[in-house]
């Protein structure tokens, strides 16, 4: 279904299957269990984070859609040949004799079949702990025995991304290596985020360590480097690195002052037709020993491949509270799986595409986008209301976006981000009755003691009263809900006829709130108001014509004008 | 002179040649006439900018000393055998039968072989002009007609580096063709700088055009591309660009929304021993019509040639006026050509290396390394002087950087910044006796009216006055000199005792200005704190011990411990 010349969805709609890599852009999966997440292309592109996608981000990438080539990679080589490849097409850019990336709920699966080994790569992210899991698998097709080595590997960026003074940062990472867990700890002594206040010193200690690992099989020799230019050379093809080929090093590169990365892996002989697993383990805790626990949780092979399916499992549940059936079967499909996917594990928990690496909450974007949970868990949306009035101002004025972690933000010269609140409230309302929700106490940004949503409410109302043209049209500030108009009316000049059109609707859903909740009178002023702003838009914002719209006999929209009389 | 594994001093001293391009890190020119400029390394790697480093840079790079393969690029292909490679040893990794990198005063020359073909390369900057002009000459050295193509290629920045939203700043480029000029022109309409207060918005547009053009040659097929997936090809390799093999599009990717780059150049035929002269222009004016004003001033071949011998000619009269004869030709090498050199090019006016790209203006490096100019051209060294003094508020405090364009920065927290405009003031008054300079006005950052520059110096030893510890020992802020010492004192506790020896030397240093100047009670005040401070000094500060050196017979350093009175 929905195939194309690059790939399709399966019959159960759960899973993109993409075979031929050569998208017109790439196509990506945002894993995310509301903490830790993970952005794969069909390339094997993209980067991992823990709660914050820009502030907080472990593995650098570089965001280049032409090239794609940046991102955590597995390498084997085959230590007869001297030939190397890698298990997605970057960065090796291998001619696979197949090929396939199955972007699924909570997991991507590389399936590929290069030099007589078939390999299986499947990334996901444990459903309740902050751990990146692959599950590797290689089978000898050739019938002959084989020596092979397997290598990971990324770079460290431990915080900011793109990680812009990387020379000046590079001098901050200490690796070590715990040879016990076969792993490569990670600590950074610089978090460059913005300051919340002038007294806050731009140098500080990133406050977590990091971990990858290997797990799940032994090596004849163990490989272990945490410098880039000891795993791939220096001036050299990163396709073929140094370490992949020959006498590389077991155990190099730990310590300060190199250029953080992580390569593990080792040499392993593999019987004819024989078929050899391994898991790989990326996490990141607020300490060391946080994190070497999480390993040891992940560390059993089947503990790892029960997190794989545990992680589809959660996807299912979650999404499984309503179920789409209408005589579509594609819009059905969508519906049921990949759309409501999208908008909580890329959307709201990821916040990150492939293109706009954000992390940060937007107003509108994350209020709008947790109208998802209305049909599925209604308590999710009511737990994001809450967090953002806790971002409104005590004047009703609200954070364009601000950044979890840093509590740092951009309060917003926009015309409507602050309606978003009583715009889905009101739309929870109508799913929930859950009136109560109006007495919850939530502070202001400045003001801790907070008030009701109720009042946070009646605050976004009285900031928009207040923002009238003299003839009564709503004035439209730096822009907006269409934000291209950015800047546009910074002087406090132009309108939003738009924003007219929004908030008439929008005063008289909440006028039926503040009714329901016993404030007949404010109710009426609700109503009032919209009678006058309706009748601004009829004087200043309408020609007087109609704009009729038909289908016509094949089926293409027309438009005819009219008079009022018409 | 000297010669290591990679290269050496040729004999004049001016050109250092790599032979080995393998070098431990990036061999790298900083090549800026006070505006313009560049970076390249021997890799042929680096970035192109215009009045600053950070803010204003014209072609996209990365800051990766590893792998070293982001830059601007020249391509060839065999058209007949359809190979292709690069005059420097980025991005192809080309295995050269010959390669020289010689970095000289305002010009770089590569020198390589490769396929038979010689090829030459060398890039500067304009002395007077905004301008990169790139010389290429090749010759067949096989005795056969040669059929090639050649290719320059890099992407734009035009704008803050790195390009940190990218995928967003590409939607705000527009490209277009000079067929007449056989140019590309780039406008943008998005400059991300900091905001210099609240009203100002971060959306405004890159007040700049820059192009890119191809001179001194008739191609037999044109070759003009402005976008990077049609020149590299998507998600290949590009060591093997797409457009530099068959038949390549001639002119394309123009206009809005690719992703905006610059290749120009065609096929040609070489006859048998023949060599082609060709060259390239990259500028950035403040419009399109300044932009091709320069190009037609350069697109002469013999004007361009004329170029490159002005702007090493330049460099020999900057630093002719003092030459250092000693016994030693090493010290004289250094001090005649390379430091001197890359203390004006690279500190004062690229103010960016490999590592640490600013374009920022620090309080104490620029001053300190202007002294470069006292034996050279004092005047230079006042207008620093100047030119700082006019970056401190009216309570002696001062930038600890700030950003040319922007004229945004950080004001210091550290102890000892606002210090050395009185100690670089007092080193140019040692040369030249100029006392006139104290009586310039300069304005401070908060005060447009200003105050004369001794009135400067003062308020900067009025506000070292108030930062005292209890003891008598000067607080250490954030840090000193030291600045390694980051966040130490900031809540205003430590001492610095570096701080208070070189508050010492200075205090004596300016009486002597003051006295010379006819304030001398304010001299004398000068001297009774300098004693106080020396008291403090010795009190706090010194154990009682001498630690006495010297030299031993084997010629290392031997220190021993006496006591006051040993």
């Amino acid at each position: 279904m929905f195939a194309n010349a690059f790939g399709h969805f399966d019959p159960t709609g759960r899973t993109f299957r993409i075979e031929d890599p050569r998208t017109p852009m790439p196509w990506v999966n945002v894993i995310c269990n509301g903490r830790y997440g993970l952005v794969v292309s069909q390339n094997g592109g993209g980067f991992s984070w823990l709660d914050n996608s820009q502030l907080n981000v472990l593995t650098r990438w570089e965001m280049d859609l032409v090239r794609d080539d940046r991102g955590k990679f597995l390498y084997v080589s085959d230590l007869n040949s001297g030939h190397v490849w890698s298990l997605s097409p970057a960065p090796c850019r291998t001619p696979f004799d197949v090929y396939r990336c199955e972007h699924t709920l909570g997991a991507t699966t590389f399936t590929t079949e290069h030099a007589g080994i078939r390999a299986t790569w499947t990334l996901t992210v444990a459903a309740e702990d902050p751990v990146e899991i692959w599950i590797v698998a290689l089978t000898d097709l050739t019938g002959r025995a084989r020596r092979l080595r397997i290598g990971s590997f990324f770079e460290w960026c431990c915080g900011v991304a793109p990680d812009a003074k990387r020379e000046f940062h590079r001098l901050f990472f200490t690796t070590r290596h715990d040879a016990a867990r076969r792993a490569i700890i990670v600590t950074k002594n610089m978090w460059d985020v913005p300051a919340r206040n002038e007294k806050e010193h731009w140098n500080r200690p990133w406050p977590y360590a990091a971990a990858h690992a290997v797990a799940g099989v032994r090596f004849e020799r163990d490989l272990a480097i945490a410098d880039k230019a000891l795993f791939l050379g220096r001036y050299t093809d990163p396709a073929v690195p140094a370490a992949m080929m020959g006498e590389a090093p077991a155990c190099a590169g730990f310590g300060r002052f190199g250029d953080a990365a992580a390569a593990l892996g080792g040499d392993l002989t593999l019987g004819p037709g024989q078929t050899v697993r391994l898991h790989y383990l990326l996490t990141c805790a607020p300490d060391e020993a946080q994190a070497a626990a999480l390993l040891d949780r992940y560390t059993d092979a089947a503990g790892a491949a029960e997190a794989v399916r545990g992680a589809g499992r959660a996807w299912d549940d979650r999404l499984s509270a309503t179920r789409v059936k209408t005589d579509r079967d594609d819009f059905d499909l969508l519906n049921n799986h990949w759309l409501p996917y999208q908008a909580i594990s890329g959307r709201l928990w990821g916040r990150t595409g492939y293109y706009q690496q954000s992390g940060a909450y937007g107003y509108r974007d994350q209020l709008q986008d947790s109208q998802i949970w209305l049909p599925l868990d209604p308590a999710q949306c009511r737990r994001q209301i809450l967090l953002h009035a806790a971002h409104q101002f005590a004047d009703g004025s609200v954070y364009h976006w601000w950044h979890p972690l840093t509590e740092t933000g951009l309060r917003t010269a926009c015309s409507d981000d602050y309606l978003w609140l009583p715009y889905v409230l009101v739309n929870y309302l109508k799913e929930t009755d859950d009136l109560a929700v109006l007495n919850e106490v939530v502070p202001f940004v400045d003001d801790a003691g907070g008030a009701t949503l109720l009042e946070h409410c009646r605050r976004a109302f009285a900031r928009a009263a207040a923002r009238m043209s003299p003839r009564g049209l709503p004035l439209i500030g730096s822009c907006d809900w269409n934000d291209g108009l950015s800047a546009l009316g910074v002087e406090g000049r132009g309108e939003s006829v738009w924003l007219a059109f929004f908030l008439a609707g929008l005063l008289a859903d909440f006028a039926r709130v503040l009714e329901t909740s016993g404030a007949g009178a404010a109710a009426e002023t609700f109503l009032a108001r919209r009678e006058r702003l309706v009748e601004a838009v009829d004087a200043h914002a309408w020609d007087g014509e109609w704009f009729r719209c038909a289908t016509r006999d094949d089926g293409r929209w027309i438009g005819t004008r009219e008079n009022t009389e018409g």
